[in-house]
């Protein structure tokens, strides 16, 4: 049981090189990480043809880009990037922040 | 855009007669539901032989099962019930429950 309840927030590892990603579960189906992010760390715009992602936005405060639009996710928050959708998240903050991320379906793990 | 930016626990609303699910997004890939449960209210335990769902407890406890335990969700906790393990969810408090769900593959959207 204990394996299938997680704690996301305590589950981060911030890492100076780069922007983190911790798995907590994947299948063929989806994967769900949480994303750590140091101040000015980011994943660069991107998209996938045939995958939806959902941001649900853990601590602090990244910028997401969803299309043409870049805006703050504040705790709370939940941004969709449908399939096709150019998008990306940056931590323009002067603070660690956390995202839940969810694809679906994995393109990892075919 | 901001169709694609969601506060999901604005998005709650309750209803006396059972659990309300709200949708913020969905496509054949995945669903994405906040269950909302009054006191005494759940969704039984059933199982998707195809499909994983996760539980992302936002406001109030819910119990969830998982196979053949059930423990008490409390917001910040993900619960993860791959494909195959029944599950089910619970609101034994006294106050009002919130998750946001999501569902990989979606059943509904073929």
């Amino acid at each position: 049981m204990s394996n299938l309840i997680k704690d996301p927030i305590l589950a981060a590892i911030f890492n100076d090189e780069k922007m983190k990603k911790i798995n907590l579960f994947e299948s063929p189906n989806l994967f769900c990480d949480v994303y750590c992010l140091k101040p000015g760390q980011s994943q660069k715009i991107h998209s996938h043809a045939h995958n939806d992602k959902l941001y649900y936005a853990l601590t602090g405060t990244a910028h997401v880009t969803l299309g043409e639009e870049t805006l703050p996710l504040a705790p709370g928050q939940l941004a969709i990037a449908p399939a096709g959708l150019p998008h990306g998240v940056e931590n323009r903050s002067n603070e660690n922040a956390t995202l839940l991320v969810v694809m679906a379906p994995n393109p990892s793990v075919p």
